[in-house]
């Protein structure tokens, strides 16, 4: 490790060119949506990938998120319907990797989602099967199984162990149908190292609970949700990064 | 009323164009989003619609969605949420409305909506104050109260009162914020009569309980699901006509 | 030949909608480049196109043309170059196909165009040679020989004979370089029948002269220009057809 | 002056994320088109741009041109024309600036451009009057007068003076009329420093004639073309600058 944090333009050109991207498509990025969570390093390993650049196309842990909506659609719910709203909501994001990089493996409780690629081509990494306990849970569709995985992929280094329960694959491309990951299936998703573009994708999803320092202090709709982070990271340490990035 | 219904060439015209209005936007329309219940014209007395067609920027109840997810969000729930999964669920779907055309005044007791502009500028109606029963439903945030409405608004004939309620105003344009519609709001939108494009917004919502004729069939993620109708119009016409479109 | 003209509605419903197309693609149609020779009908008998809609499939030469710019860039030029500026200049056009049509064969005695693919698949039919006197002309590169036709091309009742010099076919897509047709060489092209979307391709040229209705009484840049028209159509209908569209 | 070079990592980075940005809006961006003389730095006192970095906003001339063609348009051409053929032919590009920056005052002899704004705003300055030899050249247009600069607009440090006589400005906009500039008039445009997004602009243009490092052993279409150079920069420091740049 010789990086032990990015540094203020390094992250803001980061951001800046990414800002006009998700424009140049169209994605509604509004000033508010630019903070210093939006740029996220999954761990103290992984700022190492400033060190040659983010067009480098080394395989890191290192990724963008705009979001144009969190929203706990509880108003106007039943009462009764408290205890289960946090499984529900509306988020929108887009999520802007460059070559290389990776959304690393991790899995939602309570989160769906739902990938609509704008810009590249999404490598996307599951395990067909969920997380959960039999009998506990509710079942309508499976997740579809994919295909093995393509040769050579480049994962990031000391984090191998995460990927390995994903034996799934898929190529998503722009103008597919939409592809849903539904909570409890674990996930992971890079842009191909020889992309001439950042991956842009849109997901639109449930409630996204995630306790990130830009958010702290914001309202919750019900007093469970306060610090409710809906995340599990394969590898611990990615778990931490996501929260706070560290830029001087 | 001189029209009983639309023709196969109008039809089939009015969805191609807009097919290809879509996939310029880069919404993912995929053949299969395409069928007999994209466009929708709501009531009998709306074919008249198609007497001048759907450039003469007349006022009537007519629209078009294609729709890229209606996806339940009922796997991995607790088993014991089965009773409010009804409210939860993700939609995603593309609206395109010609000049002077509306979507009808009406409420969702369960889906909670959010709205972004693609191509043109939407006038939105809405009534501030939910449709609640006073302590039985959750309460977090609150609509804005938006603008009086413009001058001159055009409705469509003997629909007005319809409207009445929806005293709310707001234009909404290609990169602001999404804009929220909670449930149990009323609410109706149009595109400008004298725009040189359709309107092109995005939707996405909770899950969307429509039995169209070409959702017929379609399995339920739970048996209170089968048959269950979300949108409630307040003029009784519009009802019968958003289920089916007469094509000959 | 069942029809004579198209009607009023129907060719402001074609303009509209290639003018909502153009602009979601990002062309800079502005109000005063829409006019009734925009939609191009290539002689009395490709009227028929309208009899079953442009969305048949049909082979007819029919096309739409907006055209941002026709700058003759006489200014600024030594006044001994006046004799040869009507085969320099500069043009910029958007051309809009629905499927199954063409732009018919024909060649430009002055001007060379290249093409940019937006949206669809462009196919090109063209002859290597071009028509010129041995040694009265400049020759520096030669038009690269493309490959055969593709199998059951339907061609436009009647207009095969035109066709038939064209040899050479070469099939374009979004992203694909810019392809040069240089003067004096005939070509054609159509959109693929089964395409989704109108082709829409974007044409730089220099000058183009063509003596159009809308373009009557045009000041022009120098005396010999007055009245120029620089288009070769094979087959002699698609001649008249190009300067007049019957409207009723 | 601090810096004498831009680095290799700087370079790249700044022309990965103009291709992303250039392809995102479908300008068809190929690899060939992309080489070291893509990034443009007008002058050795111009690579302090680097020192803060491009999105600093200081005013500096710095730019990026993908060409997507230059075509002499020389085939086919009467023999006589060959004199005068250096001042037609049909080039198309791209040019990106982040937000501050300029690209330089200068004229062209020959060229002759029109600009179409893509996305952001672009700032542009010139001087209404020619520089021709009267009765010398021909004249059928003038280029409209313009507007007084707007106040407070940061110019490149050492640079003011040659801007002096760009008395004219123009505010251009996506959607606007493409905008003429014809051969030897003055002008110099700018990406507003307050841009969320670097300007992007569509050129086209008569040939660009410009000996740059990377067109080094080119064919030309005439013998006189050889190491032409049709750029006349007001600042002398801008001229070198152009046709290289320094990466290491």
């Amino acid at each position: 490790m010789t990086r032990t944090h990015v540094t203020r333009r390094e992250y803001d050109e980061w951001i800046n060119e990414a800002v006009s991207l998700g424009l140049a498509l169209r994605y509604p990025v509004t000033p508010s949506m630019v903070n210093d969570n939006a740029g996220i390093i999954f761990g103290d390993d992984q700022y190492d990938a400033f060190e040659r650049g983010l067009w480098s196309s080394e395989p890191y842990e290192v990724m963008l998120i705009f979001q144009a909506l969190n929203e706990p659609t509880v108003d106007g719910l039943p009462a009764a319907a408290a205890d289960y709203a946090e499984y529900a909501g509306l988020c929108d994001k887009v999520m802007i990797l460059h070559p290389g990089k990776f959304c690393p493996a991790h899995l939602h409780t309570r989160k769906t989602e739902a990938y609509e690629v704008v810009l590249g081509e999404m490598e996307l990494f599951y395990k067909p099967e969920p997380h959960v306990v039999e009998g506990e849970e509710l079942q309508f569709q499976s997740l579809p199984l994919g295909e093995p995985w393509p040769e050579g992929v480049a994962l990031p280094a000391g984090r191998a162990e995460a990927y390995a329960p994903l034996t799934s694959f898929k190529r998503l491309l722009p103008g597919d149908p939409k592809f849903v990951m539904p909570r409890k299936h674990l996930h992971a998703f890079r842009c191909p190292p020889d992309s001439r573009t950042p991956l842009v994708v849109r997901e639109i999803s449930t409630y996204s609970h995630e306790p990130t320092e830009s958010a702290a202090g914001d309202p919750v709709p019900l007093p469970g949700w306060a610090g409710l982070h809906d995340n599990t990271f394969m590898a611990e340490a990615a778990d931490s990064g996501r929260l706070v990035t560290r830029i001087q």
